[in-house]
């Protein structure tokens, strides 16, 4: 019978290039660079909720790694090490070698460190906790907001959760856009290289994890102001343009979860730099409204000016 | 009905004192204080598997936290902050009470600042990140034991795997004994203090989590050397000396899992030193044993010499 340590360390043992001490010990050893500050954050995914428990191993292991850098890109962090914990029905050696896979294949593109974690047999959970470093005073917050800002978007929303309401039968996708979405939804990309590049620019940003709404809605009530989106200006793709029911794409676009792209705000005086910075990562950045002075909230309004509601506010584990 | 984010801030949200940036944002940020290194770890504990689904909850939150504070205890790091990622059936107002309340119980004493956390819907399952300072090259590892060093040990061990082998029948402990093992297992205390102590002066050491003689055996592989253990040395408390059943005392003194002492080498002219700490400290400081050249291995002998061989090694949650 193969044994937890040797689980460990046939799957997730690979030696740490930064870390003093990495994976296999009671605790990782990490010396932070001078000058740095640490950001870090946990995400748990479990079976049934986030994924379907047959997922792909492979794509499951990318997922649960990249839904974390998106909170390392929403922060502006340099992602540096991650620590995993995972409770398994039992042991299945092909899943593992499939998921390890696809998490190192993510850690290895943004120059991420396993450090440390933990196995066990149970339900189907990963728990991933990641640690990224930020110039001291440079990390990008969801308390900068000002009146007068532009809010910003990365991407497009609203694929992930079209992928969702197909599997629901609240939508036809045609197999193309099925495809895509699907992607979106299974192999989300974090924004990192944008998140380091918006430190100094950004004045709050957030990853759009539960809805845009939703997720805009922390950023109003830290920074103590209204953010005004303008749902006309929201960037479709070709599937949510394709989309017949006016609603359900509404739906998606602000109130979808799992997109993984970054919102934010900026000085209007900043508007060329993010412009040219769009073009040099090759990833569009839309304006899709503004802050005002105002009591902490999200209003929503259509090219009209008329208030858009939706019919629900965003992703609650809860709810 | 309660939301996710009201969860997170009716039940896990304080101000933290020492991070720059604490619990509800995207990352939280800390500032590494100069001189220090980071000593990080996580632990998962399943409902079923780690406790029973209906645990007292301010225990279960307790063990938590105590859990993982034993892991930086083996690294001889000062706890400074934890995340808590935490999946549940279903919103249960009084259960997040108690075990909220057991796990910042147990924060305060060790001055944990709870900076992040993620809370969702699922098979109850809790997962904690821990992460202490400890001066830069100080921290204690497995790896560090030299050839002629004692072998010692915090404590007792065996009481938690008694109190198990009660509840599965195996024993039959009086109530008086059922109280402190039970106790031993719901509660355990991490060794913080000694671990700091155990700076510069031990060798090498761990927690006993999975049984002395599996833990023991990755200090003996870590540091490629032989681990003599003097069965007849291990300290009884009084449950394992009323233990009629032999074998079932030895199981439990060396194989039983969920003690949370730790075991530590250091050399030889160092005896009063412990000695010393641990009338200072108030906790029994045993020597129980020695380390010699050799491959990587521990080996048991009773007051005899002759070899001592348990029934099962140590915990593995998928042996």
């Amino acid at each position: 019978m193969t044994s937890e340590f040797e689980l460990i360390r046939r799957f997730f043992s690979r030696p740490s290039a930064k870390a003093v001490l990495g994976v296999g010990h009671d605790c990782a050893l990490l010396q932070p660079p001078a000058g740095m500050q640490y950001a870090i954050s946990t995400d748990m995914l479990v079976a049934g909720r986030h994924f379907v428990a047959d997922s792909d191993p492979e794509k499951l292991g990318c997922k649960s790694l990249a839904v974390n850098l998106s909170d390392l890109a929403a922060a502006g962090a340099d992602p540096a090490y991650a620590l995993l914990a995972i409770a398994l029905p039992a042991v299945d050696e092909t899943w593992l070698e499939g998921f390890s896979r696809g998490f190192f294949s993510m850690a290895e593109r943004f120059g991420v460190d396993l450090v440390g974690g933990d196995t066990t047999r149970g339900p189907l959970t990963i728990s991933v906790t990641v640690i990224g470093h930020v110039p001291a005073g440079l990390a990008l917050r969801r308390d900068g907001a000002q009146p007068g800002n532009d809010v910003w978007l990365s991407g497009q929303t609203g694929e992930a959760a079209l992928a969702l309401a197909h599997r629901a039968g609240r939508a036809q996708l045609p197999p193309e856009h099925l495809a895509l979405c699907q992607a979106r939804l299974d192999t989300p990309e974090p924004r990192v290289q944008l998140g380091r590049r918006l430190r100094g620019l950004a004045s709050s940003a957030i990853d759009v994890s539960d809805g845009l709404a939703a997720d805009l809605g922390h950023i109003a009530e830290a920074s103590t102001l209204s953010l005004h989106i303008d749902v006309g200006a929201l960037p479709r793709s070709a599937a949510v343009l394709a989309c017949t029911d006016e609603g359900l794409a509404l739906e998606c676009l602000a109130a979808g979860g799992d997109d993984y792209e970054l919102a934010f705000t900026a000085p209007a005086q900043r508007r060329r730099d993010i412009e040219a910075l769009s073009r040099e990562l090759g990833l569009a950045l839309t304006r899709i409204g503004s802050a005002a002075a105002g009591p902490g909230e999200v209003i929503l309004r259509d090219a009209r000016g008329a208030p858009v509601v939706l019919p629900r506010a965003g992703f609650d584990h809860f709810a």
